[in-house]
């Protein structure tokens, strides 16, 4: 094992400092106290107290955009399902770490929203790829992208939270599991257009449920 | 028209002197003296300075809520796409001023991390609802409400946006057009079930895309 670095330490002595007097009553100086670090090297590995909580999301969120650049073949909605994957491998990377901190923000609403806020910029940024990838295809592609684009994030948030309240044994098989699910939904998507294809169906669904869609199909109305 | 009330003024007031200043530059004072009213009348009136910029969310999402609980018919993501509504109606009344709070949150970023935090709560209020209303009726619930949510929400805040960039002449209809795009999109969903639907489709996508779908349909992989 490699020894840990001031950074680490850091973050180890916040944990364990919010967990024992709570995040509101624990002070920067309280943390490189308890580090054996001093208030200098805090600042030199964290910017605030706040800080010390939240993986390098500025980072993260620049490998994510990189491995959106680089995909050189399948559709923009595969891309973004396959680059979210980052996000979740970099939350099993940190493990119990991870895990600390859900239980933080479970309960410091100031922190809980901090993390809805990063959120937002994964989705955002898909949203931006897959809208400019999918541009002047011949179909208005915003609304289709805020849908791919939200449907991905929130599958991802989905399984990243079952894993995080330890209820995923597997969490990367659940996660391409709901990927598929987010290419399935999107695969079916009917844009406007000419054209017709047929495509069977396995589905539980009573028919009336399907119906009111079959006819908006077959007689789109005016937009 | 009706005589502005103690809270109209203070709002106007705030939202000219940011406009004017900068929000950081303003304080809860500035804002009382410039409505021709007491410190105390903005306290009973507001919590604090990033209060009067927000509408009431609380009383919207309520309201949210109890259109959600009376909806009688219809499946769990109608009753979404129709209580959607409410959220686009409440920032239509309000008018120039919710398009004031964009151009202002567009250039804060703590008020805007504070919207999308807002939209998060509605977000999630839809998740619950669609996944309650759909738990035991044969097929994992959650990770189709969490895609369900995230379509109202996002499809809902793509029209939103546009109507508050002065993109979006008729709103109203083109959330209705939104939200049918959302019913549709999982209209056509499969979920895991036995028995087969033909669905005849009307796309201009070309059959490649559609065929790794069709596969998986067809021949589900054990999950």
């Amino acid at each position: 094992m490699s020894k840990p670095t001031a950074r680490d330490r850091l973050a180890q002595a916040a944990f364990d400092l919010f967990a024992e007097r709570g995040y509101e009553q624990t002070t920067v100086d309280d943390i490189a106290e308890r580090a054996g670090l001093g208030r200098a090297t805090f600042f030199r590995n964290y910017r605030s107290k706040e800080d010390v909580i939240f993986p390098d999301h500025d980072q993260l969120l620049e490998q994510v955009r990189d491995r959106l650049r680089s995909a050189s073949h399948g559709t923009a909605l595969a891309a973004a399902c396959d680059a979210v994957r980052l996000v979740l491998l970099h939350y099993l990377d940190e493990g119990e770490l991870a895990r600390r901190r859900y239980a933080l923000t479970s309960t410091v609403p100031a922190l809980r929203d901090r993390e809805i806020v990063s959120v937002a910029r994964y989705q955002r940024l898909f949203r931006e790829y897959i809208a400019g990838r999918t541009a002047g295809r011949g179909e208005p592609a915003e609304l289709p992208a805020e849908l791919m684009a939200a449907a991905v994030a929130s599958a991802h948030n989905h399984v990243l939270r079952r894993w995080l309240r330890g209820e995923a044994a597997d969490p990367v098989r659940e996660l391409d599991a709901a990927m598929r699910q987010v290419i399935l939904l999107f695969a079916a998507h009917v844009p406007d257009g000419d054209g017709t294809a047929v495509v069977a169906f396995r589905t539980s669904r009573p028919l009336e449920d399907l119906v009111p869609a079959i006819q908006q199909i077959l007689e789109p109305e005016e937009r």
